[in-house]
């Protein structure tokens, strides 16, 4: 195998009616994205609950992350990282408006096809 | 299991003999590690040959990360990421010697333990 690489700020999104997600690198126990959203929510009453566990960070722009039995949405800052248990229930109240939120993800299980 | 976070920008060190190593998460199949260096390189003649493989990202500061084979180290700025499959030699030539460079590792393999 060779070596691949890239700059995860590049090629960002001018316009975006939704998040954008690109796969950084895929492999079947581990799935790297990049996320990159603006102004967007998850819709209401929608809760992301995965079969896979979930390492989030926030590397540029804001975030309000709820994850379900919490009060208030967590605030996420570049640099600030969450790690999300396989079903631990969850949802994006709000990203910045004014710039673009980076997110860069990595979701992992012992196997991501078929991690039950 | 309950969720877990932080900032990968917190608990800074103030001086730096060396690298500075911190797990963020540890799974069977995957580990993120927080890697704070300053102004150091690999050891003379030293190559990382690791039996699993490895995503970095340059999140703050510079480095170069030279690639065995490669006829010069690849500079590596906030954002630049790389992926290393097992048994690419690899080392590291410089980081910046002005301020802290922080890089987020995420090793993964079939079984970390047993990689093979």
């Amino acid at each position: 195998m060779t070596t691949s690489g890239g700059n995860i700020f590049s090629a960002m999104p001018g316009h975006l009616a939704d998040e954008q997600m690109t796969a950084l690198l895929t492999a079947p126990h581990v799935r790297i994205e990049r996320i990159v959203s603006r102004g967007t929510s998850s819709p209401p009453g929608f809760w992301y609950d995965q079969d896979w566990a979930e390492w989030v960070i926030v590397l540029a722009g804001s975030a309000g992350l709820l994850i379900e039995g919490e009060a208030e949405p967590r605030r996420l800052e570049p640099g600030d990282y969450v790690h999300l248990p396989a079903h631990v229930r969850h949802r994006v109240e709000w990203t910045d408006r004014e710039r673009a939120t980076v997110w860069l993800a990595v979701h992992h299980a012992a196997n991501l096809l078929d991690p039950r």
